[in-house]
């Protein structure tokens, strides 16, 4: 690397992982886990509801502590890092957001999907005003060519965000789709960069060095992976990759592996890792706040999750449409035949 | 890929998967996972003691079958599959070769240390003149540079092997790493190159991609990574990327994710998986093997394996030296500290 600016760790252990325990962290864990994070040496520490401010709701799932304890219990526990929220326009509000800034948070991501940075506008400028950290964060990035990518983050460009992430919300992309997207970005953006994977493929690590290669700045992780589908990029392992390039960063590697072993793995519900179902859900490129919904569905009707899933893909569902799967689940049972494989 | 030649698939799940159930798998469930894999589509199966022919004993520890059992229950059941043996010249020798290819393995490879190539040399000969399929298999490829990796390879080439595997056993090779040795192997070589690949740094699907992009034609997995440390290269993760890069193969993508999830997860005796000792593995560049032994000795001498490691890659350790560990540990348990980290 001949850039030797130390990579940004944004930490979605208490964002992310909250769809792993469904919403579920008490005010406790998330106290525990934010000194450990600020200890290990993470830069950012976002904490709020899996799907942003106001997804505590019984659309997307009632977190256990409320918006402002989460908030606030980070923000209480940190000494170094920063804490940030993320901000899904048309679940969270610029009143959220304000409201998230007097609680303490610093650092904001406006996300949307791939395609649709528009419905940013408002609450990057908002975040701006604010005076905050504000990062552009375009969701389910396999599902737009590279150019057409550009085209969006140059509109979260337009409005004032200072950082723009390429998402993999669903681990579905390869190497080389990372590399397209992320050099593309550098080329012609003068914001900074930043990559979110997943592992559902098996290239969590593998993309995020991919992406620092091609000159992203910032790199989401969590503990263990602990994440949606088959978990995020896990900081432990990546940090160990990186040492062995040599790639600069403040992560202390062995506080990471044992925060990762110690702490996040006894309070996992079940083992965030890749197994078929979350494997299906890179493969097919479905977002991975699906997953449960899909488990639940094929469970209910008496169908593959997989074939869900493959369906839904096909019929270009995104994030916010989960409740397609109840009519496809319901459509499968119907045309269910014998040689379908079980789960 | 320009290269349009369908990849092999050496499947190891019977080999390297033996470390992992302690050598322990049942004639039964040999039967059976070779006929799923056969029916899966990989091209060779690879069916021995994890530590290869005459590896069977109390050094390295007695397999549940006998080594007849083990090769011939394979060979019974496989439709499509060639059936593979390893042979590590010093634990098994041509005898142990001669019996093999007799009970109907046709595919053997010769393993070396890195730097050790010169004492395949009657081994490969000897497979050549039985009429199989030679492979030479130089282990713990990372303690090689490539240019001396090179030279180990020609000699194997030279001796008569038609592959030559670059062997990762320890799973500590970056993208990079692996990049520079397949790629001077294949601008050097006139011989097949293979890739072997752990799962320790995360890696596994990456280092896998990255070889075949350089010119590699054999890749080694295993249903949901069955082997030693982390695991090998889970076949059902790599298929996926290699169907979504439209790189060839004979693999059924739904089958192995099936046969991983149904036959091979539930015969685990602990879930193969990166947690903080692989992990380490990878990062110090332990033969996995180690593992094991490690975990064992700190158990019983009260150090953290991960120290024991460290020490162990440090004094240059290498596969058999696996009795240092007991020294190593007693000396750590004498010198421990208050501030060691526990496990």
């Amino acid at each position: 690397m001949t850039d030797q600016k130390k990579v940004i760790f944004n930490d979605v252990t208490l964002r992310d992982g909250m769809h792993a325990i469904s919403h579920q962290y008490s005010k406790e864990q998330i106290a525990e886990l934010t000194r450990v994070l600020d200890d290990t040496g993470v830069d950012i520490i976002e904490a709020t509801h899996g799907d942003g401010l106001g997804g505590s709701s019984i659309q997307y799932g009632f977190s256990k502590e409320t918006e402002k304890d989460i908030i606030t219990t980070a923000v209480e526990n940190v000494k170094n890092a920063k804490v940030g929220v993320l901000l899904l326009p048309g679940i969270g509000t610029i009143d959220h957001l304000k409201r998230a800034r007097e609680w303490g948070a610093s650092v904001v991501r406006v996300a949307t999907h791939c395609t649709e940075a528009d419905v940013s506008e408002q609450h990057i400028k908002a975040a701006g005003d604010l005076g905050m950290d504000t990062v552009g964060f375009l969701m389910m990035s396999h599902r737009a060519e590279p150019e057409q990518l550009l085209e969006e983050a140059k509109k979260m460009e337009s409005y004032g965000a200072s950082t723009i992430y390429v998402v993999d919300s669903a681990g579905a992309l390869t190497m080389d789709d990372t590399r397209r997207r992320i050099s593309l970005f550098k080329e012609n953006l003068s914001t900074e960069i930043g990559f979110h994977g997943h592992n559902n493929l098996s290239l969590g690590v593998a993309n995020s060095i991919a992406a620092l290669e091609e000159g992203a700045g910032r790199i989401d992780t969590s503990l263990a992976g602990m994440g949606a589908g088959a978990g995020n990029t896990a900081t432990e392992e990546l940090v160990a990759v990186m040492n062995k390039m040599d790639i600069p960063h403040s992560i202390d590697l062995y506080k990471a592996m044992d925060a990762a072993e110690n702490i996040m793995k006894p309070m996992m519900r079940r083992p965030v890792q890749i197994d078929r179902l979350s494997l299906t859900l890179g493969y097919t490129g479905v977002y991975s706040s699906f997953l449960l919904f899909a488990e639940r569905a094929g469970e209910e009707y008496g169908v593959d999750p997989r074939d869900i899933l493959t369906k839904i893909a096909e019929m270009g569902a995104v994030g916010g449409q989960e409740d397609w799967i109840i009519g496809v689940a319901q459509d499968l049972a119907k045309e269910k035949k014998q040689d379908s494989v079980t789960v």
